[in-house]
């Protein structure tokens, strides 16, 4: 029974060529081409459920999303999310917006140097004992990889729950010495922070009055640039 | 009688030159020359009634310290506390310790470029209104005066109990591109942390239960040589 339930989502998701990517390697350099357009591609990986690149994608019409996960019913949870958040007559999803269906390991697989502006890392798996740190998603090991993946713009956002996480985190990027800025040990203390979109996870976390730890990893060039130029203009103030 | 009181604590610090430094502008360049030894200079700014300084002073006989801040009475209760650390029969002070009357604003006319090794800033004022940014000594307007203060190997060692301030100097530092390592979220999750000596405010927050944060930012070329050096090593194990 279980094995007809995942064949059925299997063949559920597969059915969804307009939204979702089964193979998505095989557009590995032709992500632009996927979309019919040029605009600057955003990564989540581990999507959860979908609902923040689902409103993502809404929100920010100027850039295009790809949702991440590994698994089959994730991915079929996030199709319905992106769906239903388009709100269409037709049931279709937004132009801006694909599902792609693979393990982070295997990013580097999936996409070319430079090929992305920016990833999302959002309430990722703390995996808490150290033996499996090499598993977390801010690890140097997965960090090195986005660095080749991002372009000269690229970005890094990150948000958890987790402090553990989160501390190990500021201590991997801190010993890549790659640039961070916007760091917030309780993100919505002043309410919901602005321009924020909420995962799942984060709104319960919210309600619950809990904090939330976010950073921006600035690892492009030009964004470290732009970076600098913001700080200086700010001193002269 | 308030008055009095007060006259009174000024005498009692004032006879203890032996430790006391009342007018510490007078030893700007020649702090070595004070010790009668060429130890580095380890500079706790705000140090309260003590506690930490006169502890440091006996573990770590290799290096010199100065504990410094800008109230009489917490210059006399921490040299009671250093006489009673000392714990001599004479009431000598350790020979590695000074004490320093003087308001951290001035800390330029104190200190030479160069002259110390350490700066460390422990539970230091949160001053949580965003117009009192600037008296807080992690705002890049102290930092920069560290940052020329601090010799080579230079290092600030920087704990508090207060995440905004955490927060706001996580923020801060990474402003100033400065280099951070050892960031802790919850210092002493797993018990008393090792190597730290905790403050009187410390040990309380400890016994309560709640989280300290710390972070080490790294200053002098040699002690960020030394750093990715040892970065390096790591990661060939």
């Amino acid at each position: 029974m279980r094995l007809r339930g995942r064949k059925g989502i299997r063949e559920t998701i597969e059915r969804q060529n307009d939204l979702v990517v089964m193979n998505p390697a095989e557009w590995k350099g032709r992500w632009a081409e996927r979309f019919g357009n040029d605009k600057p591609i955003h990564v989540e990986l581990g999507m959860g459920k979908g609902k923040f690149i689902s409103e993502m994608s809404l929100v920010h019409p100027e850039r295009n999303f790809i949702g991440v996960d590994m698994y089959d019913e994730l991915i079929r949870r996030a199709s319905d999310k992106a769906r239903a958040a388009a709100g269409r007559e037709d049931g279709g999803a937004p132009d801006n917006l694909a599902l792609a269906l693979f393990n982070i390991e295997h990013i580097e697989d999936v996409f070319a140097e430079g090929e992305l502006r920016r990833i999302y890392l959002n309430f990722s798996d703390p995996w808490p004992k150290k033996k499996h740190a090499r598993r977390r998603l801010t690890h140097a090991g997965f960090v090195e990889k986005y660095v080749r993946l991002l372009d000269s713009l690229g970005e890094i956002h990150f948000k958890t729950d987790s402090r553990s996480l989160f501390e190990f985190s500021l201590n991997s990027f801190a010993d890549m010495n790659i640039r961070l800025r916007r760091i917030s040990l309780d993100l919505h203390k002043d309410g919901p922070a602005p321009d924020n979109v909420m995962t799942e996870y984060e709104g319960k976390f919210f309600d619950a009055g809990m904090p939330i730890y976010r950073l921006e990893a600035l690892i492009g060039q030009d964004a470290l640039a732009e970076h600098r130029q913001s700080l200086d203009k700010e001193e002269e103030q």
